[in-house]
């Protein structure tokens, strides 16, 4: 019996399995309930890019993954569920009857979400049902936007359990066709039909104008405070003022809708094989995760968006375990830390140590506090031994020796261990205590000094590990 | 009398100022026409912006700036111009009275462009002009986009040259209001205008939806490459036919224009003030663009969208100049290699050290083809010493150093020069040879060996470097 919470999946897909990839990776027994004979093999294919991409943007490691069971009988399925979610193709009387099944033989307590774009809560349960909405956008496994719509305690329970697996719920303060995100992307998609259909553009053409312009902005910022900035100063009543006439031109043919003929369809059809045929949907995907990690990456740097979403649910990740020698680093390595040779680079094994470094000064009270009140240690000198080769995916783990932790100085000794426990560097570094204002040497403060001598006493008793004092090309 | 081109922008302002930024900062001399008697200080403050923000996206020095001069005469202004850019207020009346007395005063060759969103070049040239659009995105520093429309062989010629500015020249197949770009943003700055006025959601949770989803989709694909995987294995069409019916219902309300009333200007700019009023229009603009730069800068590994253009526009700057030790890396550092010390970060040191090994391997033909053959070399020894900070904006210089260059062996002594030429840092380096698809240690091809053997030997001639052979700790 494990203690774990339990998610159940009903109407597996890339939608549904992009939610199983979401709690499994996070900790959470997932089960699936799909009558689909294929649904095991595309769950399978989704959970295999999550598995690649979810872990990289992090600088921890992510919690033990739990058990992902299918089954055949409803009931069984949802038994002990926390949380069901519904992702079955966007019919009425399908969900229906889905929703009818689902509160007869789920837990009263759990939280049932419906993966719905197109029915509002008053739809799903007009007869008598307690689902909410739960709307994510695709890849479920690494965008954080879920939509939630319907009963507000059931939303504010459903938000705590979303945000506590990396996601980011936004509740919809009124019922609406579609929700928020699918209203703006509707119009973009009706304007870019006729844009394609009349001949200005291609499709190439359009992303093109998307992903070279505007959509940088909307990443980081949105739409409106994106506005705010280009009203200058006098912020956004000027933009306002200066752009809003512009909604009475006929800008747009939004008025009207282009009917969907095979004419239409085909042209479409046959530009976006032409922009994109050359790559398998699988590898478009995989470009697509590799170019969220590093966007997303990026902006957790300033805390932007996803970014901040990122940094606020890996501070609830536990720091690792201490043991005889502390571990400091217990990661998994990103793709964007590889390079040309295949492997990770130079540079990033230099990278995971100065997070042990600084995941040392924490632990010895050197912390975010105590550099901001001015105080820090420096990097003067580093000697680093590369023994094997470390790859994207593999899990890193660090231990680090104090080898000297007197006065102004602290001497640390990384050990870099891969994916199966075997040494791939060593990174032995000399630090110096800095006064940051005067921009010089200083020494640390006296509960500082007493806890980095503590361990340098204890690790004294150790015997030096091997490498300690090289210069670079000693023999043997 | 310089050599350089130059360009002449008439009117400033944020988008003018945008464009002085990316002429001057890719080594054009820029001529400012503007009655505006502040436009010499908006102009200033977009190009500090711009100084702190453009170089950060290369790993090249960029060319040295250009001559910025302000002009009362337009004719002044305009002589010897390569480029003319016109971004004057959306007034058709005032377009003409400038683009009459530009066609005038400037030379006949110049190309001469229109930073309008509102009108079409029918409409600007209906007495006989020969403007064509050239419209670009805020900020015009950082974005690539362009949208041309106009005569076909100046949009040709306009293309090359903005190109050679690092820009991504779209030319619009036919003229249409609002060209494709503010077409598609008009689209969800309606909808969106109504989602607030209905209540449905603020500014900012409109904002979040946008970053916390789509935003970071279509930053790197745009609309239809995102949906044709969607669509899955079956591709664009299938997608079509699932979301296509959608279009019929009832999900916007694009056919009514929202009435542009004091009550809704203040809705929006109230929630305007409290989702954003806490940081300056300075600040945001800072946020945004160390955030364009860290996604950009992410962008660049994969080279999907605007990290392609950036990549093509890197491979035209040269290579630094060949002194007596060569110079390996010369360019800026970027915001996102400082850490919470308010310096370079040791990682990116090491980055930096790691260019230099890649551009000195070019240099003994261990280049891209060579790796792609099967062969590199491997570091598996490095010794660091850190002498003075580095900052954001600071321009580094790497020379390498030979110190062996026999057999499988290549060992190099990188200097890390600051701003003001001080030494920043040392690495020692020891790399070996090897078979990428053994991963083995191998031997250089006779060629590599060749040329590797020559820097060694005319290093050999020169003092040996402070430092080297140095461990951890050594004193004195």
């Amino acid at each position: 019996m494990s203690a774990l919470q339990k998610a159940t999946i009903v109407g597996g897909g890339v939608i549904g399995g992009g939610w199983v990839a979401r709690f499994l990776l996070n900790g959470w027994n997932v089960s699936v309930f799909d009558p689909d004979l294929e649904a095991e093999r595309k769950i399978g294919e989704v959970l295999a890019n999550a598995r690649r991409a979810l872990p990289a943007l992090y600088d921890k490691v992510m919690p033990a993954e739990g058990t992902l069971t299918f089954h055949d009988d409803m009931g069984e399925a949802l038994a002990d569920a926390a949380w069901v979610q519904e992702s079955v193709p966007e019919r009425l009387d399908l969900k229906h009857k889905i929703h009818a099944q689902i509160d007869k033989l789920s837990p009263a307590e759990a939280v049932i979400g419906s993966s719905t774009s197109g029915f509002k809560p008053s739809e799903l349960n007009e007869h008598g049902g307690r689902v909410v909405v739960a709307h994510p956008f695709n890849p479920v496994y690494l965008l954080p936007l879920v939509e939630l719509v319907g009963n507000a305690e059931t939303c504010a329970k459903a938000s705590e359990i979303l945000r506590s697996i990396g996601m980011y719920p936004l509740t919809v303060r009124k019922e609406i066709d579609a929700h928020i995100g699918d209203r703006l992307l509707e119009a973009v998609w009706r304007e870019g039909l006729w844009l394609i259909k009349d001949g200005i553009c291609t499709t190439e053409e359009l992303d093109e104008v998307i992903r070279m312009g505007f959509g940088l902005r909307w990443a980081q910022m949105g739409l409106f405070e994106t506005y705010r900035i280009a009203g200058g100063e006098a912020g956004m009543k000027h933009f306002m003022a200066q752009f809003g006439p512009a909604l009475q031109w006929p800008w747009t043919k939004l008025m009207d809708v282009p009917e969907f003929t095979d004419e239409l369809v085909d042209l479409i059809a046959g530009q976006s094989d032409a922009q994109s045929g050359h790559m398998s949907i699988r590898e478009l995907e995989r470009l697509r995760d590799d170019n969220l990690i590093g966007m997303m990456r990026a902006l957790k740097k300033t805390g932007s968006g996803a970014g901040g979403v990122l940094n606020t649910h890996e501070a609830t990740m536990p720091e690792p375990a201490i043991d005889d020698l502390p571990v400091t680093v217990d990661r998994t390595i990103p793709q964007s830390w590889t390079d040309y040779n295949g492997h990770m680079n130079e540079a990033h094994y230099l990278e995971a140590s100065a997070q042990a470094t600084d995941r040392f000064m924490a632990m010895i009270g050197a912390d975010a506090d105590y550099v901001a009140a001015g105080n820090s240690y420096f990097t003067v000198e580093n000697h680093m031994q590369f023994l094997d080769e470390l790859h994207a995916g593999d899990r890193l783990k660090i231990t680090t020796h104090v080898l000297q932790g007197e006065g102004k100085k602290m001497q640390l000794f990384h050990c870099l261990y891969g994916e199966n426990g075997q040494l791939a560097a060593t990174v032995e570094t000399l630090l110096i205590h800095m006064d940051l204002n005067a921009r010089k040497t200083s020494l640390p403060s006296e509960a500082v000094a007493a806890k980095l001598a503590t361990y340098a006493q204890e690790h004294a008793k150790l015997p030096a590990p091997r490498g300690v004092g090289r210069h670079v090309g000693l023999k043997g």
